[in-house]
């Protein structure tokens, strides 16, 4: 059984148990989520589940959880939040990997959805669990403040969408070939993955007052930037089998990175300044800001 | 300037007049909640507005616009909802005539959103425009009544979802040059169209009592396989340039249809059976339902 309450902040588990206790337990939350493999249409929700679940380190919804933490958001809400900021993860993974766009064979050490599937299952996985993320969102009783529960649709959906993570995605693909400055780079990440690692982190901390929500959503710029620039270091430094996808993808199709434009040492120190600023902002708040100044950490010196 | 009152129903326009009116009405709203063509990314905002605006006979708004006159539903619910099931129309005819679905060059008489544009911005598109239905529907101060609003996203997410249209599409998919019994093909029909259109009911009926809920429910699941029993008799009689897609798309890809299964003098019948139950679920409502009841007729008689 899932422990339904904020346990872990106050008994201080170290951040690695607490991080595998929130993997775990957000990995329940899809499992029961998502629809049973064996339902009609058995092909497309066995083809969700495949892209969905086991899937990697959830960085979203631990910096919703740990968001959540902070706000002191019911724990049922940081659960569906970050339910579906990851379906909305997952379903953009699908996509973008699919020939028409990055046409990427490989994701998280497994064959990507279109090549264990078909390019259409693909395309009906990525659209069914986007519309999933909405119908987990907008599950009636889900918060005592209704207006809380709009918010998160109206952000989460906001976060997804042209002016979001889509738009981004559209001018990645634009992008390629040419020789962005590092303001254009940093827009077209602040929307490719910024927006959506910004929604995890409003999601979660939905409860806070104005200052929190103020603080977390710095916080979420800087960190979200940082998480960009680590992923275009690990690109050039990583090998497939630890990145668990192709490397080497961006630089070969030609595509500005960080490293790129900065090259690799300035590229760190860049990260290191992103960090710096998601941290500063969260001083206010002391220990109960631990999960996600140890995420900030945890998201620029990871290692796959 | 738009009017923001239910008048038409009661100044008893003719129903060419009053559809005429409210597809002019959508398309206004749907003008101005795209975003701007020249907004970044722009070649994204283009095709998306490309793909949403002059948009066929928008049928499914005017079944949220007749419901909202049946259940007394704000107009700007009313208007916010049909612009909401729009979008996820548009953004499922985008994504069904890609080349790993449908394949289909040719929509309302214009280019396909892949042809017109690429394969890349058309997934893009598609995505987009239903992040875009998700964000409209959860713009704050909606509805008196936000536990209405909640509702509202949930039905829409729903029927757009995997046990909705996806999964609609999934199972036609999968059942091309299979011989399909008359129910399972009205099971994959009912998510396939019927589950948006009974949406489209629903959310502008949302201020209706239970009884008016159940009637338009019974009349939204009837009117929806009307509507596909129709689209398949069109696909056999019409020509390309009439229908402004591929006529004969169906027969010559070995789909079954409602005239392959019945024939075409058993389809027409069935059409008729359909309306009769759509029709007697109004019965008790009289002139309020007058809207609904019209539709009926134009949806089983409609010729493009």
């Amino acid at each position: 059984m899932m422990n339904n309450s904020h346990s872990s902040a106050t008994t201080l588990l170290d951040f690695s148990a607490w991080a595998t206790e929130k993997q775990a337990r957000i990995e329940s939350v899809l499992n029961s989520t998502l629809p049973a493999a064996n339902a009609t249409p058995q092909k497309l929700h066995s083809a969700m589940r495949y892209s969905a679940l086991e899937g990697g380190k959830r960085v979203r919804a631990l910096l919703c959880y740990a968001a959540s933490e902070l706000c002191s958001t019911e724990v049922k809400v940081a659960d569906t939040a970050a339910c579906a900021v990851e379906l909305i993860h997952a379903y953009s993974l699908v996509h973008d990997d699919m020939p028409c766009m990055d046409d990427d064979d490989l994701r998280r050490g497994k064959p990507s959805c279109h090549k264990q599937f078909d390019d259409a299952t693909a395309l009906l996985v990525g659209d069914a669990l986007q519309s999933l993320a909405f119908e987990v969102l907008s599950q009636s009783n889900l918060c005592a403040e209704t207006h809380h529960q709009i918010s998160m649709l109206n952000i989460l959906a906001k976060a997804s969408g042209s002016t979001g993570m889509a738009g981004g995605q559209a001018i990645d693909l634009a992008s390629v070939g040419k020789m962005l400055s590092q303001s254009d780079l940093e827009q077209m990440h602040q929307l490719k993955t910024g927006a959506l690692i910004q929604a995890a982190v409003l999601l979660g901390g939905i409860n806070g007052d104005k200052e929190k929500s103020a603080a977390i959503s710095t916080y979420a710029k800087n960190i979200g930037l940082a998480f960009q620039v680590i992923d275009d270091i690990l690109d050039v430094e990583a090998d497939s089998s630890t990145l668990g996808k192709t490397a080497g993808k961006d630089a070969d199709s030609n595509k500005p990175t960080y490293v790129s434009i900065l090259g690799l040492a300035d590229a760190k120190q860049h990260a290191q300044y992103l960090y710096n600023n998601a941290i500063e902002a969260l001083i206010p708040f002391g220990e109960s800001a631990l999960r996600l100044r140890e995420l900030a950490g945890f998201i620029t010196q990871r290692r796959f």
